[in-house]
């Protein structure tokens, strides 16, 4: 090791999100970021940082977030991959460790990613799979539930789901994919796949959605509702625990 | 109420048994019995006792558990159960709650019990399905597996697979059933029915089974192992996470 950091590690990680206050390091709670950065530093014998293709929320998985750090370290991808799995808590998993050139950079290469949302529509509440859906005991209109999703695709101004916090980005996203399937053994899942998401986008789209569901809300109000752009007029944020970052495009 | 306990509440349960130290109250740890009884007392306005089919250890889980309480609150049944569902931490859900026959006794009265192990056999980890399988990454051989469980069904004597502190009970079981199904997804499961069980016996009985499907001993081995009515002879215990209490028949 010669102290420069001519590295460049990239990791796609799974994790649990229950347990943590979502990936971006803060104050106030444990944060998967800073527990990986602990453990890499230790691998590393050196401080290392660790950016990702974007934050999770408190609650929300990953089944491949994609991240990367740049380090001086000699030790080999793999061994970075399996010394990991073996020091970190069994709720985080490195699926895969390897060298990029030094211009990867985990958010800005990224093109496209794509999110899964998965609600448990059964009466009865089940409780091996509440940390990881959103319990709605009313029957769903998936048919419903689709056409809406149907007109999110394309080039769209988003601004009627971006929660606050984020208002001086472009609102505008490209959305390549939107679909409903299920239920299957009671899940319905809802894949959505954009070159890039707005604060809370995928949350406050499946509960304006759900809205349209429970026939709370019609297809023709859904589209108002989109071509409103403005937050205050859709429906809830979906919880966080149903919500899973399942991949990354570079 | 009069202050006599002159109704009998069965309750069916389901719980996650990952945070508990198992069923039954004990000092050093929190436990589902203990939880339960406190909420059940609060809304009866008076201590109770509640009374299980078995106990479950720490980390084993339950799809329906069966227990009841005697009471002389004047609740209805189905006020208890909502009323617990609301007062219950989200890991506990009391599924049905019905008045019984004041003779009836959630263990002296069970007739048969279902177990099923969960085993995730796949080469990678997957830390969503952590905290309810056994994660075994070696392929097991399944059929192996099917052929010991077979030599299992009928009246034995289960020695070989009791783990000591129960010695001077009788070790003859009647197993109805003992079947292997999967991997489905990845996951194999085994399924344990009989009108009793010994100390981990289905945790013993699955540890052994899978040194079959490994190919650590032969189906022949695995008869004389059941045959030397010896604990010391058998394979290891397998961990509870994996382990679910099916269903109770009365």
């Amino acid at each position: 090791m010669n102290g420069v950091k001519d590295r460049n590690i990239r990791l796609t990680v799974a994790y649990d999100g229950s347990r943590y206050h979502g990936w971006q390091r803060q104050d106030n709670g444990i944060t998967i970021q800073e527990v990986m950065e602990k453990k890499i530093s230790l691998m590393a014998d050196e401080p290392v940082a660790l950016i990702a293709s974007g934050r999770t929320d408190a609650g929300v998985h990953a089944l491949a977030q994609v991240c990367n750090f740049r380090t001086g370290a000699e030790l080999s991808a793999d061994v970075f991959r399996s010394g990991l799995n073996s020091l970190l808590p069994d709720d985080i998993f490195v699926k895969e460790a390897r060298d990029m050139p030094l211009e990867f950079h985990s958010r800005y290469s990224a093109k496209k990613k794509t999110y899964e949302y998965r609600i448990l529509n059964l009466e009865e509440r089940d409780i091996f799979r509440r940390l990881y859906s959103w319990h709605i005991r009313t029957p769903l209109d998936t048919d419903n539930m689709g056409k809406c999703l149907d007109m999110l695709k394309g080039k769209l101004d988003f601004s009627s789901f971006r929660s606050t916090g984020s208002e001086n980005r472009d609102p505008v996203r490209n959305l390549s994919r939107a679909q409903i399937s299920g239920p299957g053994g009671g899940m319905i899942r809802i894949v959505i796949e954009a070159d890039g998401f707005l604060r809370h986008m995928v949350r406050n789209i499946v509960g304006t959605v759900v809205d349209a569901g429970l026939g709370k809300i019609s297809v023709e109000t859904f589209k108002s509702i989109l071509e409103a752009r403005d937050r205050s007029s859709a429906g809830i944020k979906a919880p966080p625990q149903g919500l899973f970052l399942v991949e990354v495009n570079y």
